[in-house]
């Protein structure tokens, strides 16, 4: 298999689907929509609805039209926190991968209702998963209804004030004071690793995993948002601009406590690689194989940008 | 009846249930936490739970424990959009009901952050209520669940760019700006009638209301919605700053386009009465009373703060 033309073409139907779920800039409040779009089509990795969708295959999952709401709503989720990451009264980013941020081009308060406007979209796409479910017999439907109100519990849980938002939460508040390393890692698993654990979780459960698999599932994600966070730590240190399409030494500018300022690159590296195993090991452990998020895992973790 | 007694006594009802589902205060994000209840616990009429409350009972509806989180859920996103509303790069209000804001207590990007984690902790909260859902039959469960997840649909449907939103959009959008009565009209409608839409909706629904019955509900809560937002510019034109609790003659001063400025004082109250009588009607022709519901209605209309 070559990974890397089958990435492009696996990124490229997801934004083909996340596409369908975009509502059409029309109406008079066009320009929300139009801030919407342009954030949530900035490019970008996918790498969220792409291990959602590879977890889905995992475990042969089958009701692709049940999963697809969920590829565009975690997207629309990671965009808006982007969005309002970007903003004056947060990060002050006036670019990002290369463009304007939202708030650059649409305004402030423009930005923050685009944000807003992305999350309670990502709701209102994930609920119409509901509308997909084909199952012509009560108890099947009822069992696809309860896989679909488990998807967005864990969607609501993942992004919120005990997920993602939690994190960002922490983050913020510590900005230039010292962190100690259970801090960090619980700004980590929160702020990056939450989402990629709803990510994988859903493709799981609406594939119909077992309770104990989700299990599995879940640690497995959580090493993997942990491992990709302090490869970005490592990164900003030891890559380069014109590699990594954004400043380095962003970190060490801002005052951030990072892995790499608790414990130096060589033992971030070391980190990266001791939970980056724990994972792929429970994930040979899983009874079902799907090689190409095996090999996404790996190079999410030893990637160079 | 007593009235304003007994709406005392169910504003106190509806703030014990909000309160069950506010995040306990704790952990390393609790200060966003402690943002959110901070903006959740203001006061304030608690008018969008309390209509759909009524409206659950108006039709009869018997599972309580499935209403409740939503009535929580969407006083949430009414604090959210009172929050994000409040913040600098919007309206910059430094209080409200006389309490300092959300940002200015907390900074601007805790306010943010506490807006974003309302509006995500509603929709947690309303995924609570399938887990409310108690039939035994497979054939009534899948019907509760059904209703559960269309009011969740509705919630997200009318707060998102296509309800409250969206109206907030324009709204900030022609600020300053020449509306005609159609673009007013369009911001009403959805920035102040969207909501209790979702609210009377929902109470509907839930108690198992047919469709027909439920776009009755939608008309009649889109004239209570309207005629409530007509009436707040006429009071800020004619009521004093002691009996509103908050400066009267802001929309001259913002040189906001209102029904006051499109049309004068006079006809904007024929217009309220108009809209409200025909409100009223469509409410009388249901098969069912509810007196308290009908007062409270009536109320909106003609008060005078």
């Amino acid at each position: 298999m070559n990974f890397d033309g089958e990435q492009k073409q696996r990124v490229s139907t997801i934004e083909d689907i996340i596409k369908k779920f975009i509502p059409p800039i029309e109406g008079y409040q066009k320009t929300v929509i139009e801030a919407m779009n342009y954030s949530l089509m900035a490019g970008g990795k996918r790498l969220r609805p792409m291990l959602m969708e590879e977890t889905f295959r995992l475990f042969g999952g089958s009701n692709w039209a049940v999963l697809e709401p969920f590829l565009a709503a975690i997207e629309m989720i990671h965009t808006y926190s982007l969005v309002h990451d970007d903003l004056p009264a947060m990060d002050d980013d006036e670019y990002r991968r290369g463009r304007k941020t939202t708030h650059i081009v649409y305004g402030e308060a423009m930005a923050i209702l685009a944000g807003d406007g992305l999350l309670n979209y990502a709701f209102e796409t994930a609920v119409k998963a509901f509308k997909m479910i084909g199952s012509e017999q009560a108890n099947e439907e009822l069992a696809d209804y309860k896989r679909v109100a488990r998807a967005i519990d864990i969607l609501s849980m993942k992004s919120g004030i005990y997920g993602m938002l939690g994190g960002q939460v922490v983050d913020v508040e510590e900005y230039n004071g010292y962190i100690d390393r259970k801090r960090l890692d619980f700004i980590y698993q929160l702020k990056t690793g939450a989402l990629i654990e709803a990510a994988m979780m859903i493709g799981a459960i609406l594939a119909g995993a077992t309770d104990e698999e989700l299990d599995t599932i879940e640690e497995i994600a959580g090493d993997v948002g942990l491992a990709f966070q302090i490869k970005d730590d490592i990164l900003d240190v030891t890559s380069s601009a014109e590699v990594l399409g954004k400043p380095i030494h962003s970190d060490e500018k801002n005052e951030k406590t990072t892995y790499v300022t608790l414990m130096d690159v060589d033992n971030a590296d070391d980190e990266v690689v001791r939970i980056s195993e724990r994972a792929i090991k429970a994930y040979e452990a899983l009874p079902y194989k799907n090689e190409y998020l095996k090999i996404l895992i790996n190079k999410l973790i030893t990637r160079e940008y």
